[in-house]
C-alpha cells in the first residue's frame, strides 16, 4: 500500500470510523464487499483516514484489509487498522494482535489505551504503571516497525474527572513512545461542549500532545462536542457517517465537516468534495441498509425544505434570509413543497461524470429532470443505480429505449413439499433477434431462478452474458404513501469482472421489482458489451 | 382559565412550542384533538409553558384554545398563545389578530417581532422606528388587558450580525414595554454554540432583559446551543418534543431537560418527571404518527443498547463503566445485544431483561450461547429479533419447541402473464388441534400471499391471530462465506396494538425466510396471548 499525496495538508485531520466504530450501531452488519464500497465513497469524499476495523480479532476485518491492500487505489485516505496495546505482562513485539496489526499493511495504525483508572483495573486487571508502560511499549514497536500511531485514550473525559494525573499520564506516555497523535475520547457520551472545552484546553496546555477528539452522541451533543475541541486545539476529529454507532451514534461527520468548511473557514476536504455530501451520505445508508434520515442537519432531504406559504415570495426575494447556507454547497437543494432530489444542476452533473453529453440542451435536461421526479415518486432511486439511471438518460437523450430482448411473460414458483423438499422454478418467455425462446430453470430461490431461465433463454443469441455475475442484492420496503399497500425497491448489482453497475426495480411485490432490475442489469450489461439494440 | 400552582418555580422556564412550531416538521399535521392529547403529556411531564398555537390565524388553532380551555385541567403548565406585533400604522387595540390572542384566554402570550433589519424591511415593508413602536404598543397593550407577555425575535442571530444596535434595540423595547422575556432565536438555525454563548452574554450585559433561547437545528446543534445560551445566562429555554419542527427540526425538549436535571443539577421538572421521560417521548410519536427515533439521546430504544460480548462481563460488574447514567433516571432500560460476539455473559443478562430465570444453571447457559453461535453462523442475528430469541431461549430452558400449528408443506406462484396482468397465489396445508386445514389465498406479492393464506388457515381456530399486523418488513442479502450461495435473512415486525415483536428468518431464498420469521411471528403471538402450545 503506498501513501498518496493528499490534497489538503496534515495539519488537520478528518478521521473516518464508520467501518469500526459506526459498525457497532444496532441493526448495522457489514459484509466485507460493504466494507469496500463504504471506503470508496469515503475516499472519494476526501476523508484524510479511514479506520477500517480491527484485523486479528475479527476474521472479517483481516479479510477487508487484505482486500482492501489490492481492490482500492486510494486518492485521498490513508488506510488504518484498529488494534489494543499489548497484553499485560508480555512484549508488544510477540504479542499476537499487535502482531496481526502490522501483517493488515496499514500504514497508520491506533491503538486503544485505558485512561481511566478504574477501567485499568476492573477491565484489564493490571496495576496503573503496567498499562502506561503498554502503551510505550506498544506505541514504541509499531515506530519502529515504520507506522504511523495514534493512541485514542478510552473513555478520557470520564477518567480525567475520576484522576486527572493519570489520565494526563497516558497522554503524555504515549505522545512521548512517539504517536503523533492522542485522542480524548467520550467514551460513555455523557460529556457537554463546556467540559470538552475545559478538560481539551487544560490537556493541551500541561501535556504539549497533538490531540484529537472522539464524541459519542449520548447527550445529543457528539457535533457540538467535536467543535468544542477544536475550539479548544483539537486537530483530529474522529467521526462517522451519519453518524452511526453504537448506543445513540458517533459524532456525525457531515455537520462536523460542514462546520468547519463554511463556519469555520476551514479547508478539510478536498476541492469539490463539500458539494457531493448529500450523495455520499445517502449512497452510505443505502449500502448499511438503513433508510437516510430525513432530518439529517445539512444532507437530510427535509434540511432545506420550507413549510411556510407565509414565506414564499420573501424566499422568492431573497433566499438566504430563511436558510442558513446554501444548500447546494453541500449537494443539497432547497424545496418548497413535497418533491423529490432531481434538481437540473445534479442532472447535469451526474451526466458529466457518466461522460454523456447533454450540449446544453436545456429542454432535454428538463425533460429528464421531470422523468426522474415522476419516477422518485413511485419509490425509484437513482442516487444508488447508476446503470438505471444511464439507461433512462440514454432514452430521453437518443428519443428511444434500448432493447436487446422483448419479454412476454415469466412466473416463478416456490414450493417446500411434505416430504420436506424444496423447489424454485421459473420460466420466461422472451423474444430475441426474431426469435422466440422459452426456458426454465431451477435457482435457490424465485430471483436467482428467474435469472437463469434468463440466462438459459439468452447466452445462446447474447454470448456475453456468460460473464456477467450478480454480487449485491438489496430490498428495501417502502411505506405506502397513503397508508395502503407497501411498495418493495430492489437494487441489484452486477459485475462483468471489470465493472460493476447497479440498477433498481420498483413493485408491488419483490419479484416484480428484482425482475425490473435483473432486465436492466442485462440491458446494460449488452450496452457496455458495446453491442447495437435490436429492437 | 386560572393559573395553577407549579411545582418548580418562575426562575427558570421550560417552554414547548411543539404545537406551534413543532408542527411545522415536513410530514406532522395535527387535528385539534392531537394537539389536546400532546397538551396533557407535556402537562404532565411538567413544563412550564405550552405554546398552543396561533388563534386567529388558524381556525384549528382557535378550536384548541377554546376546547383546552374546557377541557384540559393543568397541573403544571401554561398555556400559551403564539402571535405577531400589530399591524404597521395602525394600533394594538384594534389589531384584529391581536384581539384573537386576547379571546383565546391564554393567560400568557408570545409575540413574535422582527430583530433583523433586513426582515423588517424586506418581510414586513415598514421602517426600523415604526417596528419598535409596533413591539412596544402590542407589548404594552396585551399587559394592561393582563396577560403575561413574552417576546420572540425571530433571525435575533443573524440580525446581530448584520445590525447588533438594531437587534438590541428590540429586545430593549419590549422588555422596557413589559415583556418578562425576550427570547433570542435563531431561526434559521445556522449558529454554533460557541457564537450563541457570546451573543447570548454581550446581549445581556448591554440589555439588562431577562432572555430566552429559541435554538434550530440546522448545524446539529440546538441542545448545545440551548445549553450555551444558558451558560450565558438565559433562564427560558424552547424546546419541542422530539426535536420535531421546519427543516431539521427544533432543540429536543428531552436532551435539553435531561441535560438540565442530570448534568447540571438544575431542578427544572416536578418530582419523577424524568423518569416518566421515555414513555412521554415515545406516545407523543405515536400521536404525530411517527415512529419514534430508535436512536435519541436518552430515550431511543438503542440509546442504552450495548453490542460489546467484549465488555459484557465488565458490565455486569459495574454498568456505570459503560454508560454515562443509569437509563431509568430516564425511564429506559440498558438492553444486551445478542450479537455475534455473544458470550455467556450477555445471554445472561439478555435473559433477566426478558424475565426468564435461567436459575444459574450454566449447563443450561453453554447450551444456549452454543446455539445462538451455530445459528448466528448460519446468517441468524437476534440483536434485532428479540421475540425469536426468546423462543429459542424457552425451547432450550423449557426442553421443546412451543408450536401452536404444524406445517405440512407450501407453495407460491408469482406469474407476469402475457397480457400483462399479475398473479400472486399461496396455498398452506397445515396441522392445527388435531385438524388438517388447506387455504389459498392471494395477495400483493408472494409473502404477502403466504401471510394471508396463513391467517385464513388459523384464524379459525385461533381468533387471537385477527389483531395481528405485519409492520415492518427487511430484507438482507448475506454473501455466501464459502463464495458459494448467498443466503437472506428476513427480519419481520409485528404488533398486537400493544406490543411489538420482531422475529429472523434465514434461508436460501428470501420466501423461505420469510416464512419461517412469520411462523416465528404467529408462534410468538400465541404465546403473548397466553394460550398453551397444543403440540
Amino acid at each position: 500500500m503506498t501513501t498518496k499525496a493528499k490534497p489538503t495538508d496534515d495539519s488537520f485531520h478528518v478521521f473516518d470510523t464508520t467501518l469500526r466504530d459506526g459498525s457497532q450501531r444496532e441493526g448495522i452488519n457489514l459484509t466485507v464487499a460493504d466494507k469496500l464500497t463504504i471506503a470508496r465513497h469515503l475516499d472519494e469524499f476526501g476523508v484524510g483516514f479511514i479506520e477500517g476495523g480491527w484485523p486479528g480479532a475479527n476474521p472479517r476485518d483481516t479479510e477487508f484489509f487484505a482486500r482492501a491492500r489490492q481492490e482500492i487505489e486510494f486518492k485521498n485516505a490513508e488506510l488504518v487498522a484498529f488494534g489494543a496495546t499489548r497484553r499485560a505482562g508480555g512484549t508488544a513485539a510477540e504479542d499476537p494482535q499487535v502482531k496481526a496489526l502490522l501483517e493488515s499493511g496499514a500504514p497508520v495504525i491506533t491503538l486503544v489505551a485505558k485512561s481511566h483508572d478504574r477501567h485499568v483495573e476492573l477491565a484489564l486487571r493490571t496495576t496503573l504503571e503496567e498499562n502506561l508502560e503498554m502503551v510505550r511499549d506498544t506505541v514504541a514497536h509499531l515506530r519502529e516497525q515504520g507506522r504511523r500511531v495514534f493512541v485514542d485514550c478510552e473513555h478520557f473525559f470520564d477518567g480525567y474527572r475520576a484522576n486527572p494525573e493519570y489520565a494526563k499520564a497516558v497522554v503524555k506516555a504515549a505522545a512521548e513512545a512517539g504517536a503523533d497523535v492522542v485522542i480524548l475520547c467520550d467514551t460513555n457520551g455523557g460529556m457537554l461542549p463546556a467540559q470538552i472545552q475545559a478538560v481539551v484546553s487544560t490537556v493541551l496546555a500541561d501535556t504539549g500532545a497533538r490531540l484529537g477528539i472522539h464524541a459519542q452522541d449520548d447527550t445529543g451533543c457528539a457535533v457540538a462536542n467535536t467543535l468544542a475541541a477544536v475550539d479548544a486545539g483539537a486537530t483530529h476529529v474522529q467521526c462517522t457517517a451519519n453518524g452511526y454507532g453504537e448506543r445513540v451514534g458517533n459524532a456525525n461527520l457531515f455537520p462536523v465537516v460542514a462546520a468547519l468548511e463554511l463556519k469555520y473557514g476551514k479547508r478539510v476536504l478536498p476541492d469539490g468534495a463539500l458539494a457531493d455530501m448529500t450523495r455520499v451520505s445517502h449512497a452510505i445508508a443505502e449500502v448499511v441498509n438503513l433508510t437516510p434520515s430525513t432530518h439529517q442537519p445539512y444532507v437530510g432531504v427535509s434540511a432545506f425544505a420550507h413549510k411556510a406559504g407565509l414565506h414564499a415570495s420573501a424566499i422568492k426575494v431573497d433566499p438566504d434570509l430563511y436558510q442558513h447556507i446554501d444548500p447546494a454547497l453541500v449537494g443539497n437543494t432547497m424545496r418548497m413543497l413535497v418533491s423529490d432530489m432531481a434538481g437540473r444542476a445534479s442532472i447535469e452533473l451526474k451526466s458529466d461524470e457518466l461522460g454523456i453529453d447533454l450540449g446544453g440542451d436545456r429542454e432535454l435536461v428538463a425533460r429528464v429532470v421531470a422523468r426522474v421526479k415522476e419516477r422518485e415518486l413511485k419509490g425509484y432511486t437513482y442516487e444508488a443505480a447508476d446503470a438505471s439511471f444511464e439507461l433512462l438518460l440514454r432514452a430521453e437523450a437518443e428519443g428511444r429505449v434500448r432493447r436487446y430482448f422483448r419479454i412476454e411473460s415469466w412466473r416463478a414458483i416456490v414450493e417446500d413439499r411434505p416430504d420436506g423438499t424444496h423447489a424454485n422454478e421459473a420460466t420466461v418467455k422472451l423474444w430475441a433477434k426474431g426469435e422466440r425462446i422459452v426456458a426454465t430453470a431451477e435457482g435457490n430461490g424465485p430471483v436467482n431462478a428467474l435469472d437463469r431461465a434468463l440466462r438459459v433463454a439468452l447466452e445462446r443469441i447474447y454470448p456475453q452474458l456468460a460473464k456477467l455475475e450478480l454480487t449485491d442484492y438489496k430490498v428495501r420496503i417502502l411505506e405506502g404513501r397513503t397508508g395502503t399497500d407497501s411498495t418493495t425497491r430492489v437494487l441489484i448489482t452486477t459485475g462483468d469482472g471489470t465493472a460493476e453497475w447497479s440498477t433498481v426495480g420498483v413493485a408491488e411485490n419483490i419479484i416484480s421489482a428484482s425482475w425490473q432490475a435483473l432486465e436492466d442489469a442485462y440491458t446494460y450489461g449488452l450496452l457496455r458489451a458495446g453491442l447495437e439494440p435490436t429492437d
